[in-house]
């Protein structure tokens, strides 16, 4: 008899994939029973994983190797893991996917935001939304939990206090998020080349991102009137800042935002307030937090205006993916939130 | 007897002048008679402009040695070019300031964004704001001009043409501009040494942007809404985007955004309108304009709400200063207003 | 009757070729009848080159298309030229062939290092090789000149001199190259792959670099003992640094290696002798030469040993490509060397 | 009663004192009493090291405030630890020197690398110089020991198999080590200006690099002939590749040298042989070393002459200092020897 927690991932040869492999790898309580690629089974993890040499000889396994497990984590491309659900839910008490098949509460956003049908509304609602600062309580009991898009957790967690206690013309924000070449996935294109890609500023989604169905979903009062949001390429491969503009109903100083703020993530783990009077770090930085599980929000209020400012600083592929799902399965097994999570980052980089 | 112009830079070590005497080297109808700087006196302008070996020959002087000129360029700091301006203005008959200290036409507006009081507010409104799209007519005429802030320059030209016409709900327009580290000039500091500054997503300016000013006086009812503006730095040395998110006052599709802008700009030498389909290059994309004079324009209509993304791509030490103030040297001097500016740009790059 | 050379670009989409149409577009005495690309023909050839944006409105045609001509450049991929040299040769009274199908005097080298017998070995010997400061009084009656890879022309005229006087022990002299991504081209691949290539130091041709065949043939008493030659690929669209670690059979100070490479060199328009005491510029920096034709050399003495390290800089693109290409066109043409090659670089960059 | 050992820092302010702390914080045996910096005494380390945010509370305390404790590390600008260290060995049993002031066993090298005397010459030879791999035993039972430099850290472990059997023709052997800025330490400089260094390929030292001393010191044989070593800074803020051309007298096999490798380092926790036939990641790459305290090795026959090339990638901060340092001092305390130095590193960085 053991404590210890048996996981496989589905679609592990990925980028999230690789990122869960490694935090996995590391986690106390965990040990990996299979890890699936189709096109790479065989093939060592660390293959295409270089940074997992010495540090585990798995190799990738067929989906038809999959056994049963204690939880399973889906790292599968969009729509692939509604096609083979219920054989997944069968595997394994817990799960946890981190595409965006099960994100949306309502199926019928699924066609506007996905281009099709959803396959098995009448599972969408028993997933819970993965991000635990909004619904850790859920997540305790949960089996099946769907992990937030990336830019939707910047947004959401940056705007989350505001909306909640109503003070903001919800019509008038607009976010702005600067995003790396990692977001992309791990497949090359003409876009990703490295001459066109590197040292790029590119409106790659000025309108019309798919994140806004769950801004809009999780946001209290955006359902109708989510944020105007676009997403700028920059040279980073890991990292995003969310810039947020907020016009605020009432006239609050700095020191109300920072007691919202304090009062919304005070207590949580991964949540920073990151804003000093001055310095080179007075704000938060994603290269900073490439390899953790935080989020960093700052703001600056404008005091020739209603906006605020509010930015939000996360590693797309930890807190925005395979951090955050660690996380929640923490949370799903009573484990302490941090765990295999306590990476602090690197500075300099 | 000769055509030729005899001008003089004043300032010339930081990365303006430098970027002033790469073009006036290689302007036709040019000689350079002197360029200064007090502390790189007797230097050649080679060491501190490594482009320029083999290029030119010519060294430092102080600005004691002025002599009288066909055209003078000053590329001080903030606040200095005002404090001997009678001497500049009685060494040439054509006077370029590429400082800040004459482009507010207001005096009383000084010392809220440079904080101090203007010292020759009787000349303030004797400078033509230095963009030749909005002032050429002016600047055909005149005898001094005040080139634009970088920033200003790209959000002016990205918005003018929508202003001008009145379609905004002026209250409502949100600009990010990313920007490189050039912008910050040739001193080193905390915050450009390379360990930090590689790689960030740095809110520098978040509100406040001095080149706020600019905007309000220089887009037609922007007074008392100026754009709420912030300011990120990102790994780039030369470049800004300016992303505009504005929002019409009635529904306008594509095409006929598309028509406003190429009636605005269609004749312009420097303003090109980008916008594809699809393909990697389908937006405005600062670094393929290195080196060139251009504003590369593109927009997006978002099809769920009244909101239009406007793009502006410039280099900030062209079209944002150096080379957009050889452009008006080449209206004020009746010449080809492409005259050596006709460099295209590399790519890749 | 007109001054005015036609001339025609085969093979205009990639890297190469479209650095050949933004050179030949701003050539004064160069009108641009055809640019090749079977892929994009119909194209405009600014949707795959976007500097080009404004600058043109040709667009790419099929080969078929071709027609007579005054010079014809081929861009094609390494063993296509071959293929149909007698049509391109019958095309035009001057080829320059920019790939490495003429580059080996001797056709019995081919099979080694590019995997094929020669097709024409007829022809090789009647090809220049392109590199005009070895090799200009030929061109200034040549039909055909073969272009220079672009390492081994950093690498040759970095080493040249030395080799020229016999002063160096052959046996020993060790090249390593720092390249850049522009290299490989404009086709995606893994490696090129944005995340897995932005940052990396990656040994991508330790030995056995195709390069290593030009310098055997140029390099004075190189064929038996060629440089052992590395190229590194590191953070970088364009450019490249060889550093040249030769050992000197007799003792000679810094002062005479100075002469030494004066002599060779002091006329070169685009050779530069970068060396300096101190300063962030003392010796040659690929970035400030992006779209120049330069290239830059500098050296430093061991004085612990009999080693010297010299490190020559150029782009790969222009002078290690397209630039030497014109460079070489003008000679042909009895024009002015530098005529279209007078972009100074940019700094900063 | 405990176990846990008490550590203090001094020079905690720099990237090295940081990079100690981050690991230190993390250490599941370790306490930090003090982090001294002059300069920040009474600033949060957090300021400084803005990864620290939420890990650490600490604060910087002035070196006069230290007292006695279990291991101190020293990380103090060359030639600073000699001249209080008697203090500092008198206030722990256990001394780590990360400065060069104890790296050297012959006092009478310091003048020619350091430019001045040893002041405490009798002291030398009782460090252990700080590469456990070369080291292990001594280390068990030391009291001081001095960390090596990082270049000197990649070159020796590169080469030291090859060296200890008498393989290599040592006066041949050169080596090339391309390197990141934050080598050059915390403080801002001309040349760690961000538009200055960033993207550049700068011939830092091409001779005369101090950390010679400690190759020749280390390799057998090398005494009286080091490598030809070259120090090239690129585009990078951690990290180093150190390409080394090694001439082998007799001809061997790359499944031989694989073998060497193997037995020198099989059992190593911290070194690992790359080499792949293929694929992007078939050689060493220390941008995914960062924050991993490997030296990976990799090389490649040249099959065309004698020469073997070797390639050592490390994060200059961890192997290269602050890592080899933990894992030294977990050596002196009996644990683990990857004690805290667990982290696997980041796939895509």
């Amino acid at each position: 008899m053991s404590d210890r927690i048996r996981v496989s991932i589905v679609g592990a040869s990925g980028y999230v994939g690789g990122e869960l492999l490694r935090l996995l790898l590391a986690h106390p309580s965990v040990d990996i029973a299979t890890a699936t690629s189709e096109r790479h089974a065989g093939t060592p993890v660390s293959v295409l994983h270089p940074n997992l040499r010495r540090i585990s000889d798995l190799s990738f396994s067929a989906k038809a190797c999959l056994e049963p497990c204690d939880a399973l984590f889906l790292c599968l491309p969009h729509g692939q893991a509604v096609e083979d659900i219920d054989r997944y839910l069968a595997l394994a008490p817990k799960v946890i996917d981190l595409s965006a098949d099960f994100r949306l509460r309502d199926p019928e956003q699924y066609p506007a935001w996905y281009g099709r049908r959803h396959a098995r509304p009448d599972l969408v609602a028993r997933f819970v939304y993965g991000i635990p600062e909004l619904h850790r309580q859920e997540m305790t009991s949960a089996a099946w939990i769907s992990s937030a898009g990336c830019n939707a957790t910047a947004v959401i967690l940056a705007l989350y206090p505001l909306y909640q206690q109503g003070l903001v013309d919800l019509s008038r924000t607009v976010v702005e998020a600067k995003v790396g070449s990692s977001e992309g996935g791990a497949a090359a294109s003409d876009g990703s080349h490295h001459p066109e890609r590197s040292g790029c500023v590119r409106s790659y989604k000025p309108t019309g991102h798919r994140h806004l169905a769950e801004m809009a979903q999780e946001l209290p009062g955006a359902a109708d009137a989510p944020p105007h949001f676009s997403a700028t390429a920059i040279e980073m491969v890991r990292g995003i800042l969310a810039t947020c503009h907020v016009f605020l109903k009432e006239n609050l100083p700095e020191k109300a935002i920072w007691q919202i703020y304090r009062r919304a993530y005070g207590h949580e783990p991964f949540v920073r307030i990151v804003k000093a009077r001055d310095g080179v770090h007075r704000y938060p930085e994603p290269k900073l937090l490439s390899g953790t599980n935080f989020c960093d929000i700052g703001f600056e209020r404008d005091d020739t205006s209603a906006r605020l400012v509010v930015m939000a600083a996360i590693d797309n592929l930890m807190k925005g993916s395979a951090g955050q799902a660690v996380q929640a399965f923490n949370i799903m097994h009573g484990l302490p939130e941090t765990t295999g999570l306590g990476f602090a980052g690197l500075h300099p980089i």
